[in-house]
């Protein structure tokens, strides 16, 4: 039964769910304690940091191991923008930084701080320049994941350390997606990862603080974890995830290999198998395991459910499975298609053969969907049938994809140079439409408001 | 070897370890996904969270899973103030609660709030008149322990919660030490937990809040835990704590009977086996397994050193021993000796025979460190070997116990009705000198800013 959603939650490494075993019967007691269970306890903790440590290329003390990623990032970027608020009250974010990143923004937002967020490109990178652009003399700190978690590109972190160091603004990376397979190059100055997105236990994030970098741990005192992780270590947990780190970064250069060819086919079979694909993501600067691809006139939530039918576990960045019902906001930063939206994220060990039975099924699986939904042919109708030089398609009510089904089933009747107008109320449509359009070599006009909802316009220019 | 400090971390109850492997293997997924490794974790938090409720007694939407029982009293004071800050900013907390509370209290105060600290009998234990008087119309919330860490007093909870909800104010109880041995009696409005305090894993605490409760979660959005706990779920570990709660609850009954019996029996012998000893704590208020007692003229670093090379592992609530040079808030809320304390806190399963092996080591041990810190004969010397009507003793720049046996060593120098002046820089002889004088039958005058430090004045009345 095949789990592609790394990217979500690793499956426990062998050597983390060792290494935890053994620290069950050492490391329960409390490391702050000065008899011989607590010595012990101290012991596993200081060699697990030091375990980190040189994984991460950082002094042992710059290490703090949160609760999980969410609270490392929650933490640090708290603790930095209040270490620095003398500077100023500006944040700088990317536009696809993971949630956790985004709320904290939005956090520091209501706060009464100002925030810039940074755009990418069709691939999902920001431009270095950006940085430079967004910098201001306010600015206390900026963020950038290394690698995206919905589509795999990595970003030029290093770059972008270097600008934020040129103008002394600490920078936050959230190396979440790609601690595994190596340190975060470039002069960093906060970075947090999460220890069950490399094959550790749940329950353990990252924080590295650098030397030097103002911060100021927000909440109650608490004396454990340099102060800025308040509660008693979780040292069992800590033990399986900085040993299971060691373990699959030994791994990493091989499997890194092995996992970019199996993405590499996906991304090149699936768009032969399936007609009206987009793959996402930039095609060379990527992760080695994560590969994203959008289908058109598909519901994703009912592709994810027959993909499990089917025995295979994906994730999907579609307005359809997420319970805020709006689309990811990585492929809506990205301006691609969200509908259909299906992220492989590859294990280390995946087997060749669960990729080809994948690549096997998902053609059947699109078809069914597709079919089920009403959605148009592959290819438009050449002729018009009807001679309206405008149509209204009335999609109010409808969720994704079907607004955009119906203007497919309709686009053959106009002529060359006229248009279509969608309404919809599915804040979805709002980024496939145009990604229709894109997709299709149409013109999208734009966006007017309606009576309810909103027109989306179409011309047809072929 | 046995270990005597389950107050600080219990061992791991063995069915906590079964219930923590299965999960491994079938709990590591995101509980928010659709596919069958997420519905799989999903059920598996589901059952936890109803087992817990069952366990405390309420229902399973009211229970959310933080990192630790520090953390669930940060979140749960927070929330709960900021729910009712349009009442006002009043916290209300009883002076001998874990530190969790009390920093939290710190952290409102700085941030412009008030805090009224009840204070406790000679036992440790409130009086519910005094949360009575401490209520004002802008209080937002009072929180008082189940029972206390350090002495195992049981305090009045469920009168407590009475008269606050008699006045509309919340109650969070803070039951870390008791939710082992039974749900917490009462009408309390919150409550939290931590489960390495019954025997559960680290990285598992539980924050309650009734229905009703007005409650604001603080920190950036995060849609987790009813957004009371931000972070991916810390699964294999809350199955394994859920499980242990259950396991330990079925067992509470007998093993609290004879746990009780064997802290009876080191309250009753270590008195008369040892002089000058104050046992502390409520003797018929209290939690089955924790003792805590304190020697005259004993370094409480020492005390535990030599103790653990005996082979017992127990804490101590003495300046000594904390990192902060400062006794124990609890044993100076209560006004009772502070120096070579020693809580024997007993695991569930321990062996009546390591008691009785304590009880042989202990007179020796404490014999072996007086000895070395030259301490005073138990009795005093009945005639003045001077006739000196005030001697003064420089114990300044000498760190507890020294000043009290100083102090003891030449208070036979004076006649009845002559007194001894102790300078000393020690916080702690704040505390020790009135206990020693409680406990010898002797007068505390006072205390008297000094050139250097403080004097402290004993009279000598028999």
């Amino acid at each position: 039964m095949p789990y592609f959603d790394a990217a979500s939650a690793a499956p426990l490494h062998p050597v983390a769910r060792q290494a935890l075993l053994a620290a069950l019967d050492e490391g329960w007691a409390d490391p702050a304690r000065l008899y011989r269970e607590g010595r012990r306890a101290r012991m596993l903790l200081d060699a697990s940091r030091e375990t980190v440590a040189e994984a991460v290329g950082c002094r042992a003390d710059e290490v703090v191991f949160t609760s999980s990623g969410t609270r490392a990032v929650h933490t640090g970027i708290a603790g930095a923008l209040t270490g620095r608020r003398r500077t100023g009250r500006h944040l700088i974010v990317s536009a696809v930084e993971h949630s956790s990143v985004l709320h904290s923004a939005e956090s520091f937002e209501a706060g009464g701080g100002s925030v810039t967020t940074v755009a990418v490109d069709r691939a999902g990178a920001v431009d270095p320049s950006a940085f430079t652009d967004a910098l201001r003399q306010d600015t206390a700190l900026a963020c950038l994941q290394s690698a995206n978690h919905e589509v795999g590109t990595v970003q030029p972190v290093a770059e972008v350390a270097g600008v934020c160091r040129a103008a002394g603004v600490p920078l936050l990376v959230d190396a979440a997606q790609s601690l595994g397979w190596g340190p975060v190059e470039g002069d960093w100055s906060l970075l947090a990862a999460s220890a069950h997105k490399w094959g550790g236990p749940s329950g353990v994030g990252l924080l590295v603080v650098r030397k030097g970098v103002r911060f100021a741990a927000q909440g109650p005192v608490d004396e454990r974890e340099s102060g800025r992780a308040p509660g008693f270590e979780n040292l069992p947990a800590i033990v399986a995830a900085a040993a299971s780190l060691r373990a699959v970064r030994a791994e990493a250069a091989q499997e890194a290999l092995r996992l970019r060819e199996l993405t590499e086919r996906i991304r090149a079979r699936v768009p032969e198998l399936v007609a009206d694909v987009e793959v996402a993501g930039d095609p060379r600067r990527r992760l080695p395991g994560i590969v994203t691809f959008s289908c058109l006139y598909v519901d994703g939530e009912a592709l994810l459910h027959e993909l499990d039918r089917e025995g295979f576990s994906v994730s999907s960045g579609s307005s359809c499975t997420s319970s805020t019902l709006t689309p990811s906001h990585v492929l809506r930063a990205m301006g691609v298609l969200s509908e259909g939206n299906v992220r492989v994220s590859l294990p280390p060990g995946t087997a060749a053969q669960d990729v080809e039975r994948f690549l096997e099924v998902l053609p059947g699986v699109v078809a069914g969907v597709r079919e089920k939904l009403g959605a148009p042919a592959a290819a438009p109708a050449a002729a018009p049938a009807a001679e309206a030089e405008e149509l209204v398609v009335d999609s109010l009510g409808k969720r994704c994809p079907i607004p955009v089904i119906e203007l497919a089933r309709v686009f053959g009747d106009v002529p060359v140079g006229g248009t279509v107008r969608v309404l919809s109320d599915d804040e979805a449509a709002r980024l496939d439409i145009p990604a229709w359009c894109e997709m299709r070599g149409q013109e999208y006009v734009g966006e007017e408001p309606a009576e309810r909802g909103t027109a989306y316009v179409v011309r047809r220019i072929g």
